[in-house]
Order: C-alpha cells, then structure tokens, then sequence
C-alpha cells in the first residue's frame, strides 16, 4: 500500500475505533487541542493528576506530552504517564514547545527524552534544532531561525533520539533517520492561531493510535492538518478568527478523497 | 404553574437577577462554560483558591464543583467551597466528570458527595451509574454503556445519594427520586463538540441560582441547554467549529417564546 | 506629533517589530488572550514557572501580570517576573481582576503595586476603585457601582500609585496623574464576551511594549480595542458568539486609516 492509501486507511480507522488520546499538555491550548482530537474521529481526554494518569493512560490508544506551560510537577507526571505508556507499549508524543527559549524547557525536554521511550516528537525548526545540538533562535515558543537546513535537522534529530521527528514549517519534514518525506500541505493562516502546532501534535497522535510505523502516522497527521489548513483558509480568507472555526469543521469534514487528492508528500 | 411556565419565569429571573455562578471547574472548558454562563444570563466566576473559595461563594447564586482535570488540592477547594455553600443555603452541582474512569476520580466524587450537601448531580450515564454502584464502561470521559437504562440508574442514584440527578444522553433524565422527567431536547452535535457536559452543568447552575426546586432548575436547565443545541444545529448542520460558535449565539438569544415551542418533557 | 499619529505609529511598530509579550494570567482566558496577541501583530508567550519566568521575560518586550485565577505561589512568580522585568526595563501592565471581590485579591494587586514597579493598571471601576480606596461594589469579576465617577477614581488611583491607569468602562478613562484621557470607542457587545476586559489589557501591552510612554500606550490600546469592538460589532450584531470570532478578525484586520477615521479621544 503506497503511503497515501496507507493515511486513508489510517483516518478511517481513526472514525471507526475512535481510540482514546491522552494528552498531558498546557493550559494555552486544552480546549482547542481537546476539540481538534474529537473533530479527527478520537476521543480526548485531558489528565495531569499524578494519582490517576498512570491509570487513565492505561486506557489510551496514544499519550500527548506537551510542555508548553510546563512547571516540575507536570513534568514528574508527564514522565509518570510516559514510562506507562512504553510498559504498555503505547506510543507517545512529544511537543517541546519552547524548547531553546529556556533552560526549564530544554532541560525538561530532554529528560523527558532520556527517561522515556519517545515515538515521535512534533515541534518546530528552533526546537528540533535545539535538542538535536544545533543553533537556532526561540522567540518565546515561536521559531526564529536556524543554521542548519530543515532537512538536515529532522535527520540529525532521529539520528541523534533514535524516534521519528515531525517537523513543522512552511514545508513539514517527518524523518525516522532512515526514511524522510517532505510535505508542502498547509496554509500561512496557520500561522495566525495560536496552538495550531499543538493541535497537529495531536492529529499526529490520533494517527499514531492505529497505526505502529511512526513515520507513517506522523506523515499522515500532518498531512491531514495541512490539508484541513488548506480547506480552512479558502473559506476564511484572511481572518484569523474565522479561520480557527473552519479549522475544526476541516478536520471533521477531510475525506479520504480530501486527502487523494490534496496529499503533496515528496520522499 | 406547569413546568414549561416554570422554565420561563426562571429564564427571565436569571436575566433579570444576573445571579453570580461560581465555578471550580477543569482547565479545559473554563472560558467555554464561563461564556456559557454569561450568554445564559447569569455572572461567571472562576476561582479555585483555597484562600479565597469560602469568601468567594458567599456572594454566589450557586456554586459548581466540575472534576475534569482534578488534582487532590482542587479537591479541597471544592469541599471547603462546597461546605461554606452549604452553611449559606447556596445550591451546589456536582460535574462528575470521568468518574468511573480512574479510582481518582470515582472516590473524589463520591467525597464530595459524602462531605458536601450536593443538590444536583449532572453527569452522563456511565458516571451516573458508577456512582451509584451500577455496571459501567466509561472510556475517557465518554459514557461507552451501562448495564441497565437511564431512568433506572438516575432513580437509584437518586435514592442512594438523596439529591437531583441530571443524566445527560440522546434522552436526559431527571430525577429526585420522587419525581422523573425525560427530556428529548438536544441535538447529536451537542457530542461534536468538547465540554458540551460542563456547559449543560452551568446552565442547569444558573437556573439552580434562582429556583430552590432543584427538581425544576435541573429540567430548566437541561430544555434550555436542548433548545439552543437544536437551534444552533439549525445553523451550523454537521460543521463542529460553527455549531461551537452558534451555540453561545443561541444560548443567549433563546426566548420564553422558544421554550414555549420547543420543550419536549415527559413526566 | 497628535496622539492618533502615535496610535498609527505605534500600531505599525507592534507589526513591524513584533515583540514579544509575556503573560502570566488566569486560565480562563489565555488562549484567547494569546491569540489576541498575535492578531494584533505581537507574540505571546504564557509562562508561570518559578524556574524560568525570570528567563523568559527577559527575551520580552512587555509583561503582563492578570490575576483571575490567582493562587499565592502564582502571585510569587509574578512578583519575580516583574522584578526582573524592572531590572531589565520592561514595562509591566497589571490587571487586578476581581479586586475588591475577596481579600486574598485585593491584597494580591496591592502586594504587587507594593513589591514591583507596574508601568500600567488596566481595570474595571470598581476594581481600579477599591485600590484606590474609594468604596466600590464589585461582584465576582463585574464592576457593580462606586462611589464616585470614572476619572475621578482614575485620578486618585494614579496619584496614590504613581503609574498609568486604563480604567475601561462605557467610556475608558487614562490618566497619568498628570495628564487624562477620555476613549468613547467600543460597544456594548465587548461586555457579552468572557475577558475582553483580559484582552484590552494584552493590548495595552503590545503598545506598552513599542512605546515607552505608558499614558500614550495606554490610551492606543484602548483604543484600537475599542474600534476592534466596533468592526466586530457592526458584523455580528447582538450574537456573543459571532462577535468573539470577529473580534479577533478586527484586531488582525484593523489599520491606520481605522485608528485615523475611528479614534473617538478627548483628552
């Protein structure tokens, strides 16, 4: 099965087994994050407590962790949740938002990193060029810039974690050290909601439920959002309020036809 | 006065009276219920201090306790909030949410339901039923099943507990162990959307905050919260992101003229 | 140059140089706060951790200190975030949410009036009232009634304090102590929407951020607000809703020429 019939096999399961994402992430973007889960076909559930996530991840087809408001606590859960999670062989996410900006968010992220099995970590050209050793410059949690290609910051990441990285930009990078795939889907307007990384997190996620090859799930994630993007701002023109609301109703509407015939993926 | 007349002197009570609702709520729907709170009618407030609960319910209408992002501190708040309310003869609501989920949360609920006076339980049946000791599978926060109907297990819960029970699903029910409504108001968006639960809670919150019959607050509640979801359904059709926004709109714009039109409850 | 040519100026600067603005505010309104941020050409960063507010705020251009949903250890990190911020020049906007509604508040916005230097107090009249010790009525988070009028309280509260207040109502008060300023923009429908009041203030501090004169910065965001308000408004109608999704078209779309035929300021 080429790659692209693999992401409409993988959407469709999404629909059908509506598998359970937990996500342990900032107070920025719950709601929105918690809303595009459901909007894909998943359920969401949000739950940080160190007395139940143990428990709750239990139930979980994937665990999001994310560190955008982080303080220690949360990331004593986060690392809680994730050493469950590989017991129980679930595959978790992560999204080192603001990794760079300061210690508290490089550090985390790489303990985080060291002390449990990652599947796939979403984040920005700055923040995987941070973590993979290479310069760059966070402006708060935005990317301001790096000296190294995209490209060859996503490989050096994989190469360096042993996970997929899924790299988001004006073209997403997904690289597993072997493989790499470039992909041009999305839309700048993207760029004008706050969270809309967070969000694509947890489409990767929801992708990563139902399908074990993280390269895959996490092309078919940010495939998918790039295209929910595209529909969006079509309708929303440049209005960043308006294109928030059609974001949702892209992600609930994206059909495997959708995806035939918008996917530009180049590996 | 019938129940439907009920519901209209109440509605225009609310916004008449503008009744403060205080609400120690989760992370994930608290600007989304306290919108919810002010298109009703009624005054939002979020506060979950310690320092600053018993202080704070004291000018309240009615006070909700929603557990969706608990942690044992929050908790505490909510008993201390809670017993304080009780003292003043200030309605308290309970929001189970994911009880039955995690032993975190089945226990905290059933402290609350221990050590505070609860008037009105408003939960989807699943939590309903786990709480009151009956067969249920809850995934998340999704009611996934349960082994015996809505109205049986919003009675026993009513009888167990002595307080009104809400169960929220395709039909709500209503019961205080005495009386049963059944209300077939709502729309399936209602379940597209994150947090719908939580508002419904709110709502019902608001109408508690101007009628001691928790019995007519909780139908009240429950008939306006199901008309706003049918009339912004209207609108949005299957766009999740629309209907969000058309549901504020709705909320505030329903009339006693729509209650008379559209309230759909067997008693 | 008048003080609509600095407005314009200023808002030209906000988008040329994007600075970024650091909040650490409640959790009911951060993603709205944020994107609020973005769309008027800023970039937000939430951060609240003991570990690294000292950090981040340094890489700020204004900091924001918003006290919804308070706690004591949350009130520390603003202390420290603020204090740094005074060391390192960084203008700091405080919104004193709810003071006058509990103690713990109230002595939360006067320990921090105390312990940082705040550059700009945006507020309700009641809340700016109360610190000023002017006998207020506050409910919750809704200025209910004072004691005396708007720019007599705005008046005392800068001559007490020594900083900028931005005393939003029916017409915004600034004043400096020294110098005052009447803003009759915005609408009636900025009241229907949870933390708009939570808005005007990351506004404020976009402009406080470009401009190092607190009165004029004040009085820009006040206005661009309140234009913002007015756009919204003219689209959305009486529909709460609508107006939160047009708002922040409004702050993304609204231009010099808005500023220049819009700004309603007697000074």
């Amino acid at each position: 099965m080429n790659l692209v019939e693999t992401i409409c096999a993988d959407l469709a399961a999404i629909r059908k087994r509506k598998p359970l994402v937990h996500s342990i992430t900032n107070f920025v973007v719950m709601n929105e994050t918690a809303n595009a889960t459901l909007c894909i076909g998943a359920l969401p559930i949000m739950s940080h407590a160190i007395e139940e996530v143990e428990e709750m991840v239990g139930i979980a087809g994937a665990l999001v962790l994310n560190i955008g408001t982080l303080t220690p606590d949360w990331i004593d859960a986060m690392e809680l949740a994730g050493k469950r999670a590989n017991e129980l062989g679930i595959p978790v996410i992560l999204d080192p938002v603001g990794a760079g900006a300061t210690r508290l968010r490089t550090t985390s992220s790489k303990r985080l990193l060291r002390d449990v099995k990652i599947s796939i970590v979403r984040g920005n050209a700055a923040e995987i060029a941070t973590l993979a050793g290479i310069a760059a410059e966070v402006r708060g949690v935005e990317s301001m810039g790096t000296s190294a290609e995209p490209e060859e910051i996503a490989r050096q990441f994989a190469s360096v974690y042993g996970c997929t990285v899924a790299l988001t930009g004006v073209v997403d990078i997904v690289s597993d050290g072997g493989r790499t795939a470039k992909i041009s889907n999305g839309d700048a307007m993207l760029g004008k909601v706050v969270g809309t990384g967070c969000i694509a997190t947890v489409i990767v996620a929801a992708f990563a439920a139902v399908n074990k090859d993280a390269f895959a799930a996490s092309v078919g994630g940010l495939v998918a959002m790039g295209i929910a993007g595209e529909m969006a701002a079509k309708i929303s023109g440049d209005r960043p309020g308006t294109f928030h609301v059609e974001l949702y109703n892209a992600l609930h509407a994206i059909s495997e036809a959708d995806v035939r015939a918008g996917a530009r993926i180049e590996i």
